[in-house]
């Protein structure tokens, strides 16, 4: 008998930070899936910021988080990487088998991805300076006033339909980056249940910012 | 005999601005499949941006072009779109059968639609200002510095290896972008190498910016 040669069953690993919007996003696809993994964490504020150092570069070139190590391959990008996981651990699934809702999911999930998180990250805030709060809020309520007649049309008990989907995996960590920046959620009903509802789900409460091994004390739930 | 009640049969309607590079993107898509479809223009400068209707907020509560009538659906988020076009029209595939390969083009196309684009689109440079031109260039070189080693490891004669996917979509309007903020692309050898290869490509010269129905005169090619 010879050692497996198969670099799949070693566990993920998730270079991510615990008030990452996007590194949670991978966290609850993982839970959702029952997968263990380690995580090591990036801190994104400290030695003015560890994913800028030359080693972190390596596994995610735009030096952002998350960069996820995963069946021999290292991943960055988080819709990447989830969708990535759900083509190789198929159940549950964290999109639709209908063509025409996973497009709906795809849709939702990159209003968010690509409309409105990129706006309103740790780098661009940075640059933005003074006006930055300001800023985050005019990038997340112009996308939260798209998102909100969307969902009314897609939405059953989650985003789309009745089935958890990779759409509620990009929501509820924007819903925690809008209240972070003090949007009024009350503007935006449908979104608000959406984002109560999920926070009632296992997966979506162990990988809360609030409860990371590199949550400060401070921050702690 | 009955009517056939299929609205498959229906030619695609892509909303959508010659110069848009999402919008591109979707007509690559769009002429890679040999799909014909109709195109109506929205013109994002004339009459203060014709995207601010209340008549196109319905086809794309963003705001923002493309949106696409096809199969009976009204979607948006250009990423979205071709996926679904590629999951209901197979051949030839946009994304390759490998799972790892498929997350390699889903984290290219993804750092430059949430990591470049969305930072240099003309909502956001229209909001910074006089100083557009250098925050457009910050934001480019940025992304092609990290895109450039990335696809070093993964490109072959296109993108990831030899098959033409999304990920090419997605890179040559960007390229296209970056030339007319005037970034220096010689910094990026590969981003440049492939850039060319698509170029000599029927269906991403058919789409071209320079050549769409709404093209003004004097920039066609």
């Amino acid at each position: 008998m010879t050692l497996c040669s198969s670099v799949d069953f070693i566990q993920p690993v998730l270079h991510g930070y615990f008030r990452s919007s996007c590194s949670w996003r991978v966290r609850i696809a993982f839970a959702l899936k029952g997968m263990e993994y380690d995580q090591v964490p990036v801190n994104l504020i400290k030695d003015g910021g560890q994913q800028l150092t030359e080693d972190y570069k390596t596994l995610n070139p735009m030096q952002q988080v998350p960069a996820v190590e995963i069946d021999g391959v290292t991943l960055s990008q988080s819709l990447a990487v989830i969708q990535y996981i759900d083509e190789t651990r198929p159940e549950p699934r964290l999109l639709p088998l209908d063509p025409k809702k996973r497009a709906q999911v795809r849709m939702i999930s990159d209003l968010i991805a690509s409309g409105i998180q990129p706006l309103q990250n740790l780098h661009v805030i940075q640059k933005i300076g003074a006006e930055k709060v300001q800023w985050a809020q005019y990038f997340i309520n112009r996308g939260f006033e798209a998102l909100e007649p969307l969902l009314k049309q897609t939405a059953g008990k989650y985003c789309v339909g009745d089935e958890i989907s990779m759409a509620d995996i990009c929501l509820v960590p924007q819903v925690y980056n809008a209240e972070r920046f003090q949007v009024n959620m009350s503007l935006y009903p449908t979104i608000q249940r959406l984002n109560q509802t999920l926070m009632k789900i296992d997966a979506f409460q162990v990988s809360h910012p609030s409860c990371q091994p590199d949550t400060p004390v401070e921050l702690r739930a």
